[in-house]
């Protein structure tokens, strides 16, 4: 007989790299439900502490990329998940260690350009080191978003000319490696998200809507979300959860649009239920600005 | 004898319509060192009173047309220049007066758009009330932003790249009838202007970077802004002051990149002295991004 251990992919745990927020959790049960282990690596900083205990973990700083690897193959990981949200950090804030050291030219080169970019050049570390990356929603496709609106509300006339309005400017930007979101209200552009994320440029309308800075009536915009071409799905999904419809709600907005099955949602019965409660809709849309049908 | 009154257009006293900030009052000082007389038409809420005393002037709510074109009339103006910043106005905040009021279906169908759109309809308006729209920079060309440096300093090697990277941004997001800057580090977007204007969006990236969520070397950026296609140069002029260099300086970037002849900037000698106090470059540049030779 063959003493040799099984080390196809699908029997290997998986290692999660989580950052904040309750996907990561959301794609960790559904590999579980799949029948494979996981080992979560919590991002100090980001990860919530309180949910990881549930969960086989290890906690690590962005830079350590030597401890990584090595947690990670004592553990016989090789397929690897990035999931939650970051903050992006500066060189400075990168505690590197050993193996990382020889990386931080390569890194500062990184750093210099848009998140694309950055987040390109990491895959590639890890995939020059024997890992192979994976999107978050091959393995859990249940969190990808669906067609058409999770909710009982669903975008009126106006609404479709916000969002196609939104798909058009977010389709002008895409090849300059910024945000992936935009507000538009009555076919005007209110807010584009560049390196403050979706949730920062939700709250910042707000406030200017509150102290009178941007004047637009309540009930009416549209926050649009897509992919950037060339994004790296493996890597970095556009993502939407209770935390955006409560944005867009204090935001004074009428709904959400986001690329079917290029987005994620963490919980999406959950979802459906915040949003009816918000009185704001969410859907799921094609990316030329097509309606469900 | 022929008792005609003179009424060509260099005889008639010139109607300023007075926004905030003090571009308003550089205008009318031109135009009155050009021989011109004028009269101000100081809108409520956000022209500077203090300042206002030294001049002819009205004060007028934004909505009322009637009374701006009954004053005028009565003044012997024809020639009107629009001047200074505005917070855009829902159809609520108008105050219309009888004139105006016959207005407001139209200026329901202008607010729904863009600011181009808005102030488009706004010129149309005063053009067929016999009124001739006239651009601020033709009354008073100092107020052009030059070509080349306004203070001792000038951007190094990385601001160019951040320079070219910015105007590429600004022309792909032109059509959309958007805001006239961005801020760009390192090639990376770190702030695209949408409905806040200018200065609240450095305010913002200013806090971002205070409160970390968005993080980035201090002393590396630029603050590029640039016209519109499209734009109406006699009511919609990109304009820098020392607030912009102000805001520019607590967000941490490098420096100001603006289209030569198409800025306005109300003070440019002072401009050059704050700009080097605060070591902060303000450079006139060419539409493609071309350096001063």
């Amino acid at each position: 007989m063959n003493a040799q251990l099984p080390t196809t992919p699908d029997t290997t745990p998986l290692a999660i790299i989580c950052g904040a927020g309750s996907l990561p959790f959301a794609v960790a049960d559904a590999a579980v439900r799949g029948g494979r282990r996981v080992v979560l690596f919590a991002l100090k900083g980001a990860a919530d502490a309180e949910r990881m205990t549930g969960y086989p973990h290890h906690w690590v700083r962005i830079g350590q990329f030597g401890s990584i690897r090595r947690i990670a193959r004592t553990e016989g990981c090789r397929d690897v998940v990035f999931i939650g949200s970051l903050i992006r950090p500066t060189i400075r804030q990168l505690w590197p260690d050993f193996t990382t050291l020889f990386l931080v030219p390569r890194l500062i080169r990184l750093l210099r350009g848009g998140d694309n970019r950055l987040l390109l050049g990491v895959t590639e570390i890890f995939e020059e080191n024997g890992f192979r990356l994976i999107g978050a929603d091959q393995v859990a496709p249940e969190i990808r978003m669906p067609r058409g609106a999770l909710g009982r509300r669903a975008p009126i006339e106006r609404d479709w000319a916000d969002i196609k309005c939104g798909l058009a400017l977010l389709h002008a930007t895409g090849p300059f490696d910024v945000g992936q979101a935009v507000v538009v209200a009555d076919n005007r552009i209110l807010a584009m998200e560049a390196a403050e994320g979706t949730d920062e440029m939700l709250a910042h309308l707000a406030e200017m809507r509150r102290n009178g800075r941007v004047r637009s009536p309540v009930g009416v915009g549209v926050l649009v979300k897509a992919p950037k071409p060339g994004q790296d799905r493996r890597v970095d999904l556009p993502a939407i959860g209770p935390a955006t419809i409560e944005g867009v709600a204090n935001a004074g907005l009428a709904g959400i649009a986001v690329v079917a099955g290029s987005a994620i949602v963490a919980e999406a019965e959950r979802m459906a239920a915040v949003a009816d409660s918000a009185k704001i809709f969410v859907i799921g849309i094609d990316a030329d600005g097509t309606r469900d049908a």
